[in-house]
């Protein structure tokens, strides 16, 4: 992720959340212009090197445009509604890196085509942390061409880039896999948990050992430990984010005939969670729905 | 795990399963004496520097006695059916490292205590290779002088004891919540290789990417590369020992009074791989559940 | 259900699927005017008494305005995309009879309030030929007056009118819940009747047996005796409306914060029923999932 | 059920718990002789026309002997480990009533089998005051010869005998699915009230249009009402007794290679509604479990 020079891209950038901001600091380290916007002002405050633009059309223009937003309706009110296709500035290709439904990115794909833009979807593996150290895992999928223009990007941004093939939306399929699993896992822990301290061994005995063996890996250990510590807040990516995403992934499921009959429990303990007060805290506070229903607090 | 000399114990093996086997090798290795026993003959043939013995009481003696057998009924016909306890020349402790129910556990605790026979759950962690390199996690729970006591044992076998106080059953309580969360992830992996394939990407490269990522740990290389590969035969660790255990584990918890909606979904969709055939292939076939519902063979 | 002479509404009906036409007939059998149109045309064919109009403005007018349409889509498209609020000749009330969402319900109340247009929540209980009769049950909210005034209608398509408050969305609601509870009854059955037939008993024993006796209601003799003859084409209801149904249940349950498990597991089965070809099949045949899944075919 | 006179047969009956002192009444008034007897001593008072001996196995003898008895472990106690089949005044045939599980129920019918006595499974449905009025759906099965001796006996207790076939464990299996069924329509309600309750519908007002409707059945009525009422004490049948053949469920479904997601719904649920206190309500506070868990209290 060194610092380069000279051929740098320019780039516009929608959408400085916290993974947009971490994201775009890692453009400018590796020498990419960058435009930036985002919806509600003064999100670029503190941002160094970048430079906000006063339009979402602004930053939809230059070699490249990326979106990093929250949810399905937030991207396709910026780009959809916010007619951006039909500017006359449009950008060399679409770098549509937010976490959203495989439906939505089918019908990016076609409004693009039309439009004569090229769209890839590159969802993320990775937290605000990660995406400023330029370290994510990125799943692209894409015209092959336009993801080679895009390499210099996804190279500032990511440690690797994991290609799927040229339709888009598969994709945003691997990257709800992912948080599916990663959510599952959560979900085992709690109950795993809940079952020791039935029989009184904490939790934190419990991961700590498990996590530390069998289930050495980044999400076991960086959950588990939240989990073993009930330290739900602050959140690092919270709960109500997760219910949405089980809810894109049972949406994709439904629409390719899958059952998942653990995802759907994963939806039931979500609402469960929120309805207990939970919804902003960090998603690992699943884990004490199992603890709340073994025992009555 | 070097070879010791000199001071080595004198321990009786019961049980020479896959697992047995390997534990007896560690033991040797390490300098103990080792006299083996198993219900059916031969089963030490081939197995270098143990004394086979003529009966489960001949192997239930010395410094300690070790029982590796498959199921809450092999341990108990021996231990308790077979009047062990009430023999002459009842060994120094008994390290119980199957893996059984909490209740039995509860059960030989108590038996035990009343025989005067201290009284060692450790259940283990690892497979045969594991256990032939004495490499296995131990998880051990009992009266701490007798623990110390077999410590140049578990030493032996394992790479690391982990302890749980002095209650026996806590240990086993750890090693199902253990073996829950594993065949959890192999669900969850299921689940979502169907809904990858249900757009398009093969599960084994939506497997590769989050395996060498955030889930790169042993449970998920292992089960997720057999998965990928749709290679369930030779088992390593069958089907059908898998739905054992996740009958133990919902009764451990329905004792406990925690409801386990992960592991409930689990017994559900291992009774249909076993009714599909899969009881004698490897755990891993769980996986299979999932893209057999999804779309029809 | 007597004929009624000299006092009949004029009545427009938007939408004639088998539901609509049995209500037309009904309404016309008691004595009021009903102008009728359909997105397709030649649905009226057959319907005796009834006007055809060109248009559904032309039907949105008169005493009352009845709609039966398949979905949300549907009634969104012609009521709200068809701009039928703003026109001239705005019916007396709209007798919403349609199941949809809780949400779309929500939506259309507010919408109607702002077009002065009073609402009626009305959707039924009961299949095309209790239609036909003027026998259903109709579950109906909305401003008291409005219903006054459509009681006669109300009287004429169904045996009860049960209402459920000012609130138009609760009718959904309820609507929702019932299709719940009886899908639920049918996954019942059918998760029975394989136990049973695994254990040497046929299922049309078992559920002639229990649909006599402790079930002896008409949902569960109904379905009952389809699941016990595996008989399920021509369907009554098919099998992918029953999925619709649930869709909408767990969307009305996410936004009450409600889990329901129940609901959960027949998402999942449903599925899987439409992945093995069964979208067209009568309800019933969601119990042939749990034979499926007992044994391999 | 009128009275008979004359030709009564000579019964003992054992195990005179709320369901046993019904069906004895329901054999005197039919002219049985009824010798009763009962682990704990007493149990006969008030009951007229018995005559109470002093052990099991003055009990288990003359023209036929009768169990109602809790559990497995009751029956088995009382049979085979109390030694009642090597007696001398084994009887006639034995009646066995009890609900419980289909492999005791097959261990019981060989053991008969070896001891020459013939044995009949005759579970029922039916509440004490419906046992007291001998109006209880008896389903039987066994020897047909010998069925054909009990039936003035079952003519007592029942309105009518269901006959499954010689195998006695079948009608145990259907026993249990009817349970089963059971348990399932109570939680549906209890999930369609907190579905209509999150809208705003009291559970009331949806179980009084439900159960007079779509569910005009014994079941429904009778649990609606208490669900809708809220009115879980005193039990009719508590809430542990279902938990406990929920279990039965399971286990005579994984004998059978039977997945039931439905019954592991329950499962977990019951566990939950035990854990907060509720095993000695009645069965219908199962429906608490899903308005608990979509808000806090």
């Amino acid at each position: 992720m060194g610092m380069k020079v000279g051929l740098g891209m320019d780039v516009g950038l929608i959408g400085l959340g916290r993974m947009g901001r971490g994201m775009a600091a890692s453009l400018v380290r590796a020498g990419h212009g960058v435009r930036v916007w985002n919806r509600s002002p003064g999100a670029a405050d503190g941002l160094a090197g970048v430079t906000p633009v006063a339009s979402a059309a602004e930053a939809f223009a230059g070699d490249a445009a990326i979106t990093m937003l929250a949810d399905d309706a937030a991207l396709r009110g910026v780009i959809v509604e916010g007619g951006l296709l039909d500017g006359d500035r449009r950008p060399g290709l679409h770098l549509s890196m937010s976490t959203i439904s495989v439906a939505l990115a089918q019908d990016l794909a076609a409004i693009h085509a039309r439009a004569g833009v090229p769209y890839i979807a590159a969802p993320v593996f990775g937290r605000p942390d990660v995406a400023e150290a330029g370290a994510l895992n990125i799943v692209a999928a894409g015209d092959p061409e336009a993801i080679a223009r895009a390499q210099p990007l996804l190279d500032a941004m990511g440690t690797r880039t994991w290609g799927f093939g040229p339709e888009p939306h598969r994709a945003n399929a691997v990257k709800l896999a992912g948080n599916f699993m990663l959510i599952a896992a959560i979900e085992a822990m709690g109950e795993a948990a809940a079952l020791a301290e039935g029989h009184g061994v904490t939790g934190a005995d419990l991961l700590d050992l498990l996590t530390s063996t069998l289930f050495a890996s980044p999400v076991y250990k960086n959950y588990g430990g939240l989990i073993a510590a009930r330290r739900y807040e602050p959140p690092g990516f919270n709960l109500k984010l997760g219910a949405k995403d089980v809810g894109l992934v049972l949406s994709a499921a439904g629409a390719a005939g899958v059952p998942m009959p653990f995802a759907s429990v994963l939806r039931d303990n979500l609402i469960e969670a929120i309805g207990h007060g939970d919804a902003d805290k960090d998603l690992a506070a699943l884990a004490e729905v199992a603890r709340r229903r073994g025992r009555p607090a």
